[in-house]
C-alpha cells in the first residue's frame, strides 16, 4: 500500500456518503455537465482563501492572481471581485480578461514575449513585466511607434532561491527576469526612455511548503527591492513579491501557517527602508488560491485483476490531469489525494491501482491505495485539481474527450 | 557542455545552411505557414521508413500504424497508402479515420473503452482488442442488442517484459490486457458467444533500441501466440506482435538494426509451431515510422545572458513539444537534437539553453549546447518531433499560440 496527500479540509464527508462540491452532491453535478470527466471548482472554498489572505496579511498589501493557474472563464470572473490585481503569462490570457471588466491593475511577465503580445499590452496600457534589456528596447520602441507612454515594470532574477519550493527560479542563471545587479541601470533607461516605470517584480519559487523559507524569501526580497531603489534613486511604485505559497499534494505535506507569514510580514514592511515608504506591495498567488479548491470527476469503466493486483480504469487520465500522474515537474511519482465520490469519507476496504483509459503505463491516477470497494459507474475524485490541472495537460492525446468544466 | 542525440539521417546540411524538410527550406515553409511554432513532417523520410521495414521483414507480415503517435490528418492520409491497417486507442480516433477510404484492416485497443466508443467500433465493423474479462461481456452485450457480428480479438498481457524499452508493458500486473494465463478461457468465451474471433494482440514494451531484445520479445511472443492457440485448440486469425522499435533522441543513443530483426523474424516464422500456420502476423508501429521525420520549428524572440550563461528564448516550448523538455516519461532530462535552422550544419559556436517562452523552468528545450552564434529572429529546429510531440503536449497551457502543422 502507498500512502496519498490530504484531503483538502473543503470537502468534508456527507451523512449520504455523496462528496459535495459548492454544496452540490458530484453525482448531480456530473449529470448536469453531460457526463465525465469533469473538473468543479468550489466558488467558496476559493473565497475563504481570499479571506484568510486578507485576515492574516499586513493592511495594505495588495492580492493578485496568477492566471496561468486556471483560466476559466467563470472562474476568472469570480475572482475578478475578490482580488486587487491579475497577472498574466501570454497574450492569450490577456485575451481572456474582458476589456469591459471594470480596470483593475493588470500585469504581464514572461520571457519570449512577441512583438504581437507587447503591442496588445501596450494598447491596453497593462504593465509589461521586463525579462531582459532586450525587451525593453523591443517595448521602446514599440510604444514610441503607438505614440504610447508604456507602462513597464522589471522582473528581478534575485541572488537568492526560494528555498524548499518545487521550483526554484532564483539565485541562479535564468531565462526569467534581468540579474538584480543589472537591474538600476535598466531602470534609469526605462525612465531617460519615457517610460513609466511601474516597479519591481522578484519571483523566487513556487509550491514552498516551507513556512520559514517563504518568511525568508519575503525578507530578503523587501530589501533587494530597497537596494534596487537606493541605486536608481527612487521608490519604485509597486513591488511584487511573487508568490510561492504551496499547497499538500503528498502523504506528509502541511500547509503553510499563513497567519505566521503574515505577522513576519507586518515586521518587514513595517521596518522597510524609507526609499518603499509609498511602494505598494503585491503577493502573486495562483495555485494557493484555486488549487485546493478543485476536483477531477471520473468514472470507473472497467474493473479487472492483473496478477493479484486490482485495477479501476476510468474515463479520465493524463490527457486531463497530468500533474497527477507524476509527469509534470516531479522526478518522483507520487499519489495526489483520491477518493471514491459516491462512498465518500468510507473505509477503506481494498488495495486498489486507479488508471486512466490512455494507452500508456504512465497514465497512473493512484497506485496501490486503500479505497472503499468500487466498481463500474462509480465516481473517482482526484483532489487539488484547481490549478495547473485541464490546461496544463496534454488535452488532445490519443484523440480522446474533452473534459467539461464547472464553477459551483 | 552537455550532449544533444543524433539530429536524423533524414536531414543533411546543404549548401546555403538552411534546413530542408521535404526538399523545400523551412524559413519559406514557415512563412507560408503563418509564421511559428510550426511541426514539419517529411513526407519522403516515412515513405523511406516504410521500404527498409518492407525490404528487412518477412513476406506477408502486415506493417501498422499506431493512430496514437501522431494523428495529423494529411500524415494519416499519406500512411493509408503506405501500410496495411491503423491501430486505433481512442473512439476520437476512430472518428478521423475517413469512412469512405478504400477498406483496410483496424483495430482498436486501449484500457477503459466506453460504451458509446465500443458501440462505435461495433458500427464500424473493426476489430475490437478486449483488455479485460470485463470488457469482453460488454461487447458481446451491444453487439447483440445491435445485431452486430462482433470482431474481437484480445490483447495478452505477457508474462515476460520487453527489456531495454522506454516502457515496460508486460511481465507485470497491468492495466492492459488479460493475462496471459486466462486468455484460452476468454477466447473460449467469445467463440461461444458466437464473436468472430480475430485474434491475439501481444504488446510486450515500446521504444527500445536494443536490436537483441526486440528478437527476443518477437521470439517469445510467437511461442506465447502458439501455447495460446494449442490451449483454445484453433489458431488465431491474426497475431499483432506488438511494436516497440524505438528511436534515438539522446546522446548515445544508436538505432535498432532492422536488417537484423528482419532475419530473426523469418526464422521465427519459419520455425513457428503448425497451429499458426494460417495465422497472419502484423507489427504495430508509431514513433519508428514518423518520430524522425517530424521537426518543430520555432523562432528566437530573446537572446540574454544571466550569470554568465547565455539563453535563446524562442516562442514555442513544452506545450507543444513536452518530451523535449524531458516531462513525458523521462527519469533524467536529456537533450533531444537540435540545431540552428538558417545555420543548419554550422560549426557550434557559443554554449546556449534554449528556452521556451512559458513561465516555468520547466520549459526547456535545449540545456546548455553548442550551436553557431544566433539572433533573435534566427530558427531553432528541434528533431524527432513527428512521434508524441503536438498532441502530447499541454497545449492550453498559460493560454499560449497554437502551432502549425504540415506535411511536406
Amino acid at each position: 500500500m502507498k500512502g496519498m496527500g490530504p484531503i483538502p479540509p473543503a470537502f468534508r464527508a456527507s451523512e449520504d456518503g455523496i462528496l459535495r462540491v459548492g454544496g452540490r452532491r458530484v453525482d448531480e453535478l456530473v449529470e448536469e455537465a453531460g457526463g465525465t470527466p469533469l473538473f468543479a471548482y468550489d466558488r467558496a472554498a476559493i473565497r475563504e482563501r481570499v479571506q484568510l489572505f486578507r485576515g492574516s496579511m499586513p493592511t495594505g498589501l495588495a492580492l493578485h492572481y496568477a492566471v496561468k493557474a486556471n483560466p476559466f472563464g467563470p472562474l476568472l470572473a469570480h475572482l475578478r471581485d475578490l482580488v486587487d490585481g491579475f497577472d498574466l503569462a501570454s497574450g492569450g490570457e490577456l485575451a481572456r480578461i474582458d476589456a469591459s471588466w471594470p480596470s483593475m491593475p493588470i500585469s504581464f511577465a514572461g520571457p519570449g514575449k512577441t512583438d504581437a503580445e507587447l503591442s496588445a499590452a501596450l494598447a491596453r496600457g497593462i504593465t509589461i513585466n521586463l525579462e531582459s534589456e532586450g525587451e525593453a528596447e523591443r517595448a521602446l520602441t514599440l510604444a514610441a511607434e503607438a505614440s504610447t507612454r508604456p507602462q513597464l515594470a522589471v522582473r528581478v532574477n534575485p541572488p537568492f532561491g526560494l528555498k524548499g519550493s518545487g521550483m526554484k527560479m532564483g539565485g541562479l542563471a535564468s531565462a526569467f527576469g534581468v540579474d538584480h545587479d543589472r537591474v538600476p541601470t535598466l531602470v534609469r533607461r526605462l525612465l531617460d526612455g519615457g517610460a513609466n516605470w511601474r516597479g519591481l517584480h522578484i519571483y523566487a519559487g513556487s509550491q514552498s511548503l516551507s513556512t520559514e523559507a517563504v518568511i525568508e524569501s519575503q525578507r530578503a526580497t523587501v530589501a533587494l527591492a530597497a537596494e534596487i531603489a537606493q541605486a536608481v534613486g527612487e521608490g519604485p511604485p509597486e513591488v511584487n513579491l511573487g508568490g510561492g505559497f504551496g499547497i499538500p499534494y503528498f502523504a506528509g505535506d502541511k500547509p503553510l501557517d499563513i497567519a505566521a507569514i503574515g505577522e513576519a510580514l507586518k515586521m518587514t514592511l513595517r521596518d522597510r527602508s524609507p526609499v518603499l515608504a509609498d511602494t505598494r506591495f503585491a503577493i502573486e498567488l495562483g495555485r494557493w488560491l484555486v488549487g485546493e479548491a478543485g476536483v477531477y470527476l471520473t468514472r470507473i469503466v472497467d474493473r479487472k485483476v492483473s496478477r493479484g493486483r486490482t485495477f479501476l480504469v476510468t474515463d479520465g487520465g493524463l490527457h486531463q490531469m497530468l500533474a497527477a500522474s507524476g509527469n509534470f515537474g516531479q522526478l518522483l511519482r507520487r499519489n495526489y489525494p483520491v477518493a471514491l465520490a459516491n462512498r465518500f469519507g468510507g473505509e477503506g476496504e481494498e488495495e486498489v491501482t486507479v488508471t486512466g483509459c490512455l494507452c500508456t503505463p504512465l497514465d497512473l491516477l493512484a497506485d496501490e491505495v486503500m479505497l472503499p470497494k468500487a466498481e463500474p459507474g462509480d465516481l473517482i475524485a482526484v483532489f487539488c485539481a484547481g490549478a495547473y490541472g485541464l490546461t496544463a495537460s496534454p488535452q488532445q492525446f490519443l484523440s480522446q474527450s474533452v473534459a467539461r468544466e464547472v464553477l459551483v
